[in-house]
């Protein structure tokens, strides 16, 4: 019964009488539209979530995404910048700012010493007024007392950097999928255990040394990261002129 | 206590005594070693495996890894490539090698009409005997008939396809995570539900025709992506001289 469910909400969703980025249909009237119990239609719908068509749905109905905000690799780095230039509107809400000593982690991927001062940034960051990407970003002090100083709910600490004059200049990506922990799911309205896009930064100053590290986690479904190349490029046009 | 457990388990990978890349000990072992139940032994693995640190565990005891082994996005699209340029031994297990009618997706998304003939391969990909990824590759009659005609368990589609002289150009690629299935879970030794680093690839010829598209997807822990930018740049060396 639960796949010829998600059969018929796969095909709202493709027809558009779901529409995309709008909230579906609660449990509770899928079950009354359908004389069911609620075990088939959360079956269905947790079907539905593992393949991305639909999001969230902790209390609330969950959102229909089609096709995810797409976020370049090469633009990644610049949430503020990314969802404006993408028509969207930015958001953010700070959990935490603060300065603390550094741990052992902080330690290695900062290249300073335990117990360093280090600055940390954790913001729910939004598109549109929806939950999108957890940030938790780690300053060295030299950049971590500029920090300091800044309104982490004003908007874009990058612009607020580069204003000041701060020298960040390269970034190395690594990008993977992780479970939300109970906290990450109640911020960014998904269930515990979904999986999110991680994306670990290192940003480096002109002459190289680790100015910052940042694990986003982006919710699948609203968002996407691209990448374009040419792999086969060289080989395939050598194979194909006589 | 779990927590306690998982700080612990934390630590032995962190100082090497569960080594990278191996198994650590089973649960069973586990459990007699700190005269605990099942449950919080389990938790505690579940938590490391949350954050990256273990992999797998269906059956087995589960894979410890610090260090993904990484794919530079400017390389994805060979498999074999890479795991042979990043130092491992490549494989693969062929699932599905198919010629289909194109159904709603891959109409859309091969850009041709319903009904029209199209080539499925579907293989598990292993380095060093572990599995890492699940490719879902998706061609175009013009190169699904060379791939009808190529043996799947042999290696390098890619490889094969240059050789023929097929025209692959460039390739646009679209990343999040999704949950694993049933089945994706038992072919990549991970447990159903587990987050997966998805490829959305799309390859057009060199005159602009899509002939391919895939879906890969990663067992995080494992493989990560790994991607530079320079995104702060300009600002900043302005913003450093005077």
């Amino acid at each position: 019964m639960h796949s010829v469910l998600a059969d018929e909400f796969r095909s709202r969703i493709a027809s558009g009488r779901w529409p995309e980025g709008e909230r579906a249909p609660s449990e509770a009237v899928l079950c009354r539209e359908f004389g069911l119990s609620r075990g088939p239609v959360r079956q269905a719908l947790s079907t539905l979530r593992a393949e991305g068509l639909i999001v969230g749905g902790r209390g609330r109905p969950p959102l229909v995404r089609r096709n995810a905000v797409r976020h370049a690799a090469s633009a990644l780095g610049s949430f503020t910048a990314w969802a404006i230039a993408s028509g969207h509107t930015p958001g953010q809400r700070t959990v935490e700012q603060s300065r603390r000593r550094a741990d052992v982690e902080a330690a290695e991927r900062l290249q300073v010493s335990l117990g360093d001062p280090v600055v940390t940034v954790r913001r729910v960051r939004y598109l549109d007024g929806e939950p999108v990407m957890f940030e938790n970003q780690h300053f060295a002090w030299d950049l971590g007392r500029l920090v300091m100083d800044f309104d982490p709910d004003s908007g874009s600490l990058n612009s607020y950097l580069a204003a000041c004059g701060a020298d960040l200049y390269a970034s190395t990506h690594e990008i993977d999928a992780v479970a939300a922990s109970a906290d990450e799911a109640a911020d960014l309205d998904v269930l515990e255990g979904s999986p999110l896009l991680r994306v670990s930064r290192t940003t480096v100053d002109s002459v190289g040394a680790v100015v910052e590290y940042a694990d986003d986690l982006y919710v699948p479904g609203l968002t996407a990261i691209t990448f374009e190349n040419r792999l086969f490029g060289p080989q395939t046009r050598e194979g194909t002129t006589p």
